[in-house]
């Protein structure tokens, strides 16, 4: 493996790289160090919501927009029902075949199951490497349901969460935490019924939220096959624009920038810190008598730090 | 607050000690580690599957079974669209309300945002109160999507995995970690088109994979309003109970209470450990021309361990 391979764009030696990253063998470790001055070109955009809101067909729709603009496109594939991340229907990937054959585009998907927190880990280091190789793009697609997967848009410059008309269940799910991380809103699959009323409930939502911090703009999408195919593509492409100049140029950029690096640094400290967990477990003889607080907190205090308050 | 009144099912008493769990007092996990001796006579159910299974009406109904049968009976929801969470439409939570009323019922909901891998910690503190409560039953609902819901299974004795008729990437999501966790499969919604297939097509998928620890039990249930109302509600009990004299009676018990033990103990650690990275972290100061692994490995360095290998 060498940088000048990853920064030619050199797929097999990416694929390898990632897949090192994930086993943490020091000697990819160490070639990601050595990416890290020529990242920091790369827009970011994440893709989440609830399955069945149609992320996978999106994405394989703002590929197709971003190809047409003469950008190459990375993608990272979370979401276990994906087609990206080999979890979908027999068509659903069919259909993902032309992507896999135009050379401007480099798919990766991660797995869901490991550490606690090594999925934006992993996130943070697959779009490092995508973004030396020179992508323009980078699209994460992960599902909007849990903890460790909503921390993955850490990862995001523009976080667009999708919904789908109709549901109540969905706006309530979204009330539970995906609001909050939204940069850009879409109904897609809006030429079902209710489309409309989604899209004004989100927009109600959006207006009586606690931290209005920025606008977030509500826009409708047909992203799936159809009469309305790639209906509002563009929109949702401009929505993405227009969050990128606001949220990323002028005042709050830098403020932005330092907690997004923050964020990833976070996430290696956490599973820098998972590891010994793991090696102090392995460690401990059994005793049922003791309550497990106290063997939590003593196997912590014998083996760790003088040093920390 | 006091062990007795816990003990002796004090239901403000308990709703305090669970939030002040939360909020990590001291003197909170002193009273947990004190009612330790107390614990380990209630049975634990998980209750998991996607948004929009049904698991909030299959909870409801395995309430009024368990409650017909005499017992008592403690719920933990964790699930964000859960009506005992707070979170479904009004029809659902009107319907709630009867066990509401009933003291033989006592509901807590926990928060699914906030340290990451805190909320299988929350999980295991508020299932000891219960369990010195007296509750001879406890359920837990979460959503199956997301590690750290999914590493909330660890807390229960049985795990229900739920599913609904026809949805294709219901399977798949099955797939990608679900099935691996489930000790009872449900296909709720059963009086829906496509449920015998959905029923056949998780046999298939048991019957392939690698991992054939225990017999999984695939039961069909209609748990929402309708003719068929409680359908296989009784079915369902029934094979909780075969799971629950085959995994947790004979061989291989012991090791399955070790493993049990050693998840809670492993949660425990990674949050204290959790806490060390927001303290080390708070403590940086920024230089973004470092590497973010280099970085978060001086922070680890520096501030902990000799004694660690």
């Amino acid at each position: 493996m060498s940088v000048a391979a990853i920064l030619a764009g050199d797929v097999p030696t990416a694929a390898r790289l990632i897949r090192d990253l994930d086993d943490r063998r020091p000697d990819a470790v160490a070639m990601v160090k050595a990416l890290w001055p020529h990242t920091g070109r790369a827009y970011i955009i994440g893709v989440t919501g609830n399955p069945g809101a149609g992320k996978s067909s999106l994405v394989d729709s703002l590929i197709s927009h971003y190809r047409a603009a003469g950008d190459r496109v990375g993608v990272i594939a979370i979401d276990p029902s994906s087609p990206f991340s080999g979890g979908a229907l027999l068509g659903d990937r069919v259909r993902m075949q032309r992507h896999a054959l135009d050379p401007g585009v480099f798919i990766r998907s991660l797995a869901t199951r490991g550490h606690l927190g090594g999925l934006s880990r992993s996130t943070f280091e697959a779009a490092h490497v995508l973004d030396a190789m020179g992508f323009e793009r980078i699209l994460i697609e992960t599902v909007g349901v849990g903890q460790d997967e909503v921390e993955v848009m850490d990862a995001a410059h523009t976080t667009v969460v999708v919904s789908v008309p109709g549901l109540g269940d969905e706006v309530q799910a979204m009330k539970a935490g995906l609001l909050e991380v939204a940069d850009v809103l879409v109904v897609n699959k809006s030429d079902r019924e209710g489309a409309e009323r989604t899209a004004g409930d989100l927009r109600t939502m959006l207006r009586l939220r606690a931290s209005r911090t920025h606008e977030v703009e509500v826009v409708s999408t047909v992203a799936t096959r159809g009469v309305a195919h790639g209906s509002g593509i563009a929109e949702l492409a401009a929505a993405i624009e227009k969050h990128r100049s606001t949220a990323w140029t002028g005042p709050g950029a830098a403020a932005r920038a330092a907690a997004r690096a923050r964020a990833q640094i976070e996430s290696l400290v956490r599973t820098l810190l998972a590891e010994r967990a793991s090696r102090l477990l392995a460690s401990r003889v059994s005793d049922p008598a003791t309550d497990p607080w106290t063997v939590a907190e003593e196997l912590v205090a014998a083996h760790m730090s003088s040093g920390s308050r």
